[in-house]
């Protein structure tokens, strides 16, 4: 055997740093062993300390894949303990009075397009999600698809954004209207036919649940694909009413309450997912 | 000095995993030092190796930032081999027949969305942008957003969408009307006054540019926040109207043609890119 082009610690770095570019893909230890001039063998043992480590310092998830299409991918992940701070923080940031709109609206475009709470929030959200069912990402435009984007790339998947409204840029489209959960007003979503293979397993995710409505409208236009929504992951649901329409989801929050007048906003983590 | 509670190589794999998953983001060595529970000097050799590795290997930039608020981040990059590799390949991509929409429109929603091109995108983007100018990453919804929020989360730095239409969970608005550069027919965009801190640097990002009425009706939102827009990325423009009223801007692809007749699409890598 040829001394290596690479010191295990440069190799370490060379992979590690691929794997968490590109997390959720495969890839096969033959690419990293011609890329790096190193024989798989000593790659496996490179890749085992790797899994080590992060393991350890619970930064991630190293999974390896047998077979001809297998490989090593790598998830982020946080624990559970920092899982709960993060989310107490989002709640906490999320309170404050002056987000509060009139109406008992709470402002929080800002901070679910700001990749350093977007990022944790895909992370949590992914690790609720079967990775081995589903071939898309979806949601409807527009707040959620900054976090749709983030879930879809740990996983590994395209995003597909379905609209409000047809655009002549898209072709022939399908359409569903829905009763939205809330106001109980009639909406549209609308998708390409070619924006999806028929036959799929989905995943939603959106920013706010109230009454479940827009993933009752999911469903239905998933159903005109053949298609089959798997799991929904939410920033935000709204405790009542408890009987959501679109069944069950994934919350990372739970609002309670938000109060004008008193400038209180009840929020806090969903103490589902920390049981 | 007490023996180090992880060896060399996990140190590495660990610091690699982090930097990389928070791409842009100043991490601080004493940071790193609490985490490992390492010496801050035996951390700057292990960090030297990466920097070698990454810049052996050109996926990326590991960069030093001195001072108080000092620290290291590391910025995923791919060589001008690769790009321009990347580039052909989704211009081959885009260029298939099946994509020509009634209109001589192109259909490329799917790539847009999808993490495995759109991250290469933004890795090609993020490089021309410059990284001190500015506090903000915008785009107007809803194609461009993936692609906006990926450049974002390499910049470390907020993405704000600027909207179409205000609605009541936004608060109080600004909106301007802008003469679309293409069709020549009146839009809107809105922005919530809570959205960006004025005096603020901001890069755009968007999917397409034809008559580039949407960076000028830009430029004149940001204006009314007192912001500045430094740079303009976007991922394919029109070779005619040469002359764009937006201004400066880069551009990944060129769109010359689409002919619904023939079925050929002309559209190439932006040379300029690799000069």
């Amino acid at each position: 055997m040829d001394t290596p082009k690479f010191r295990r610690s440069q190799r370490i770095a060379a992979m590690t740093s691929l794997l968490s570019n590109y997390p959720g893909r495969l890839f096969s230890l033959t690419a990293f062993s011609q890329q790096l001039d190193t024989p798989k063998s000593v790659l496996s043992e490179d890749l085992a300390i790797v899994k080590e480590t992060v393991e350890t310092l619970q930064t991630g998830e190293l999974q390896s894949v047998a077979g001809a299409k297998g490989g090593i991918r790598f998830i982020p992940k946080i624990t559970h303990k920092r899982q709960k701070e993060f989310l107490e923080e989002v709640a906490r940031e999320l309170s404050q009075e002056h987000r509060i709109l009139p109406g008992n609206y709470l402002y929080y475009s800002d901070l679910i397009s700001s990749p350093a709470y977007v990022q944790p929030m895909a992370e949590i959200l992914a690790e609720t999600m079967n990775l081995k069912d589903h071939q898309y990402v979806v949601t409807v435009e527009t707040k959620g698809i900054p976090l749709a984007y983030a879930v879809a790339r740990l996983l590994d998947k395209p995003l597909v954004v379905v609209r409000r409204e047809s655009l002549m840029t898209e072709g022939s489209t399908v359409s569903v209207n829905y009763v939205s959960g809330s106001g109980g007003g009639m909406q549209r979503m609308v998708l390409p036919r070619r924006a999806m293979k028929t036959g799929s397993g989905v995943v939603m995710v959106d920013d706010f649940m109230r009454g479940g409505g827009t993933a009752r409208g999911m469903k239905n236009l998933m159903k005109e694909f053949d298609a089959e929504v798997t799991d929904i992951g939410v920033i935000m649901a709204s405790k009542s009413p408890a009987d959501k329409k679109g069944g069950s989801y994934t919350s990372l929050l739970i609002l309670e309450k938000v109060d004008e007048e008193t400038g209180k906003v009840d929020l806090y983590p969903n103490p589902e997912l920390f049981q």
